[in-house]
Formats: C-alpha cells, structure tokens, sequence
C-alpha cells in the first residue's frame, strides 16, 4: 500500500508494507536511539547496504530533543565527511524524526532523508507532513524547519515491540483523523472492523490531503490541532510527566467536544461515541483542572496562537471539522469549568 | 529599480533605490550589529514603523558567524513573544544576512524575513537568492538552510561609509558576472561607462536569473561559484585573515582564467583584460602558493566538492561560462605551478 504527499517543495511516497530491500550507492547514517537500536537495528541493516553505513545512536527521550543533540549529529556527519549527496535515515519514533529532519535540512543547507517510523504515533502522525524541530527552554517544537523527507518506510514489525500506552497513544491521533474527516473510518474503528495497515493507511491518506493542501500550516493544516489546543496546555501544566501527548490530545478531544457542544454543533450522543472509542482504545478522558484561569492563560503560550487568537479546532458533526476563532472567554471558561477539580 | 527573484519557494523584488518608507503592523525586529547600528540606525528607523519595533545588536565580525549567536538572536524573539506572523530584518552586510536569513528559517519553523544590506557585496552577492548559515569548527556555512527573504531593498546610501576594500570586494562579485554571462555588461565595467546603480542592478538581474534557475544549487546556479573554487583554498590557507572574500575570489578567478587558458578557451589577451579590471578595482591579483600539493589537498575540503569530483567553473570567454569537472589533476599542478612561491 502507498500514499504519496506532493507537496510544493517535495513530491515522495508513503510506503506501508513490509520494509523493502534497500540498496543506496551513497553515504547513509541511520540516527537512531539506544532503545531502538537494541531492539531493531538487525532487522533494519539486514534490509539496507549502503555505500558507507554509519549508525549514530542518541540517548532515548524527550528531553534529549535539544540543540547540543541536533550538533552532536552534524558533527558525526562532518567526522565521517558527509557531503550533499549524502542520505540520513530516521529510525525511531516521533523524537528520532523530528531531530533527523531538522539536521537534514540544516546539514549543508539540506540533504536527503528517508522517515522509518517505529511508534504508531510517529507513522500516522510525525513521519508524515514534513514538520521538524526541537525543544528549548521557551518550549517544545519552537525551532525547527518545514522539510520534507524522500520517502517514509512504515512497517508494523517494529510495533510489536511497542508498549500498550504508546500505542494507545498513537490511536489518539488516528481517531482524531478520524472524528475531523472521515465518519465512516470513524465506525470501522468503533466496530473493530478495520486492521492495523488499514488503519494507519487511512490516517496517513487523511493527513496527507491535508499536507498537500498546506504544506506550511498557513490555513487548513491547523485542522490536525483538534484535541492539541487543550491538550498542550495539559501537558505543560503536568510538566509533559504525566502524560504522553496522545494521552493529552485525547483528553483535549474531549475538552474541544465539549466546546462544540456548548456551540451547539456536536450531539450529546456524538461526544459520548467518541469518548466510548478513546476509553475503549486506552485512553483517558478526564482530567481535573486546578485553576481555570490559570489553565485559560497558558492557552497564550502556544506558538500557534497568532495575535492573541486562540484558534480552536472542533467537530461540528463526527467527520466534519470547524475551525473557531475569536470565541469568547466566558464561553472557554465555561467549557473549563466541566473539568474543575 | 526593481528585479524579481521567481523560485519554487518564493516569488519576491529586490528593490534598487532610495529606501521607501517601511509600515508594518506587526512585530518587528532589527538584527544588525554594533558597527552598522552606530552608523546607520537613524536613517533605517526614520523610515520604518512597526506595531513593535525591537533591534537586535551582534558584535560585529565573521567569528561571530556561529550558532552561539543564532541562539541569541531567537532567545531575544522569545522573550519578546514574537510569533509566526512576525517579521525580522536583517541590516548589515553579509555576516548578519547570512545569520537573520538563519533565524528566521527555523524560528517558529519560518518566519518571514527581509534584507537590508549595507555592503556592496552583501547587496550584489548575499542578499539575493536565499543562502543562509553559519560557520561552525569544521569550516564556513557548513549549516544553513536555503530560505528566501520576502524582500530585498538596495539602498547605495549606505556604501558611504563603506571601507575602500570592503567596497572593492563587492566589486570582484560584480566583475565575476560579467565575465561569466554579460560581456558587454563587462565592457561597461572595463571602460567605467556605468552607473554604480546600474551596475548593482545589472548583477543582482544575473544572479536572479541563476537563482530562479536553480534555487538549491542542484545545477547551473554553481557557475556562481567562477573564482571561488580557488579562492576557498586560499582562504582557507591564509586562515580567512589576509584576504577579504571578494579579494580571494579575484585572485581565484585569475587561476581560473589560467585553467581555462591551458584547456585552450580562454585566450591571453580576454586573461589580461580580466586581470586589469580586477586590478584598477582595487582587487589583488596575484597570490603565492608555498606548497602546490597542500592547496590541491585542500580542494577536497570543500563542501560543494561531492564524490570527490573537484568542480571548476571556467570563462570559455568573457561572458560565457565552461562547468569543467572530472579534470586531471595533473592539469591542476600546472595551474598551481604558474603561482608557486
């Protein structure tokens, strides 16, 4: 199965299947982390023969997505006298993309890079679209580029190995492709009548349609941002400790439903049939808010609230996104007040 | 005066005239550094209004050229919560451009950025076509990004105060077009029947003409380089500390010139014309190469150098270009010979 994204900067495939024999008459690096590499690395070198192989392998975690990381690979590469036609290859989850394609559009002014995404999360979701960064000490994601990878490599081997909240993780942001575009994936993910492939096939041809229409986020691509407006603010009230950020999202989905519903567009019913599929899938659905205020002002604290508009992405029906600008603060208090503790 | 850069990524003016008066209704910040500030801060601001108007202040100097300043420039964006809707100006010569064009390419993920440059050569060379970066220890812009700048006003007032070789640096850029696409444009230049104006704006036309071509250096736009193959290496011998950088791409062109005589292009008489421009415009023209087998090595320092292929862009005559690669390197030493101590 393949989807391709074709975008102004990049034309490139989507591949879901097992992961091919992949030959490359270059220099490549795999980046990857001490984790993956322990559980994966011989499946992936088993399928990949390169001119010259380097394996550059960085500490697993969040907190390591920061500048010192993105130069300890760029210096590797200069060590190992990368040049221009030289190739970088992502092998692991959201964290090991995100700072591979920051280093591949930044080393020399851009090279090649290939996305083989091991989380669930990382292949409906960060692999896809080209968005790449890293966190400072002002937040998370705030330096970064728009850089398209070559090709993206999904194989479900590498789930197996995957823990159950990471994966329920990587559901959050399925359903949500799901509720904003597309009832019908919607019920077969209700009904459990849809596999994995499939699954993940659809969510990427959903957000890949979004991409092609706004590869930038200048407009429509901010409609993935359902569940996110809220769920950021949950995860930098809990300090990104409590939860992972499918787990927040899914908890913002519930919020933003709630939002609609006081809008007067989803159903009663609607916003409990989704909360029933994130609770069925794992994932949490509450969360107790200490301070609504509190929580109200760190909505401010988001790069994407341009001009002090917060931008709130609802369902109006399931498979219908609204995007709400300008909203009343009574009316987010409101809908915040629902989760005071 | 205007010309229009025409890429994939962007469409934008370069704008050759007095600077117009400035409105933007957003936040906006001024990266320059302290030499150009001192002079030249007043007629920039008496021309510029912004909803919030912050300027940034970078020692000035090469050595600065790093990512220990880029970090600065964005911690001060931060702190002045500019979002994505923000604007930065870069106001200085190709030192701050270079960096400004940086920062704005992964701040936020792309920001929109505009360049004022104060040199002559940042206004014929830099600014125009969307290079950015830094320098790191492994040697010069080795990490940047290509990102176009939304606008680029060329403003000769600021020449006034611009050294005497700083100003004849440029002019080696300017000549180094000349003589690779316009002969008659070259002919201007040798007889001084030309306007300053005209002459920047003749330049930056060819250099739009390349880059529209070819924003990412994948073909044609590495003609630019004529002079640059052997200048880099005698910058890089000389430490970056004798030579300005238009001054080594003169002496650079002048080796060329003495390649593409050898290869049977060029004739004595087009070499000795090249050579009297460069010298009445104040351009060194002569160098003396200690060691020819170091300076050969140090080709392959280069990163425009990939698969060990050296690339050199030769006049086949004025105002025609030759790619020649793939070229012995015993018709290299006989090049270097001409200039050994």
């Amino acid at each position: 199965m393949k989807t391709t994204i074709n975008t102004p900067s990049k034309t490139y495939d989507i591949i879901i299947d097992k992961l091919p024999k992949l030959n490359f008459d270059r220099k490549v690096a795999v980046i990857t982390n001490h984790k993956i590499a322990g559980l994966h690395i011989n499946y992936l070198t088993n399928n990949l023969s390169a001119k010259e192989l380097h394996i550059i392998t960085l500490p697993d975690g969040e907190e390591y997505k920061n500048w010192q990381n993105i130069e300890f690979i760029l210096d590797r590469l200069f060590d190992a006298k990368f040049d221009r036609n030289s190739l970088l290859i992502a092998f692991g989850g959201g964290v090991v993309g995100d700072m591979t394609g920051f280093a591949a559009s930044i080393f020399l002014r851009g090279v090649d890079f290939i996305q083989i995404p091991t989380t669930l999360l990382a292949m409906v979701d960060s692999s896809v679209g080209g968005k790449t960064g890293i966190n400072n000490k002002y937040g998370k994601n705030l330096i970064g580029s728009f850089y398209q990878p070559n090709a993206v490599y999904i194989d479900t081997h590498f789930l197996s190995t995957l823990p159950k909240r990471e994966f329920a993780a990587g559901m959050a942001e399925i359903i949500k492709m799901a509720v904003m575009f597309d009832k019908d994936f919607f019920e077969k993910i209700k009904n459990n009548s849809i596999s994995l492939e499939e699954m993940i096939k659809r969510a990427v041809e959903l957000k890949a349609d979004v991409v092609n229409q706004d590869e930038k986020e200048k407009g429509i691509r901010s409609v993935l941002n359902y569940g996110h407006t809220f769920g950021h603010v949950i995860e930098n009230l809990t300090n990104y400790k409590t939860f992972l950020h499918g787990e927040a999202v899914a908890i913002g989905m519930v919020m933003a439903n709630e939002l609609s519903k006081i809008l007067g567009y989803l159903s009663e019913n609607e916003a409990e049939e989704i909360k029933q599929v994130l609770k069925k899938n794992n994932l949490p659905i509450d969360f107790k808010i200490e301070n609504i205020e509190e929580f109200y002002n760190h909505f401010f604290l988001d790069k994407k609230t341009s001009n002090n508009k917060i931008k709130f992405i609802i369902p109006e029906k399931i498979g219908k996104y609204k995007i709400i600008d300008d909203i009343d603060k009574n009316i987010i208090l409101k809908v915040l007040k629902k989760f005071e503790k």
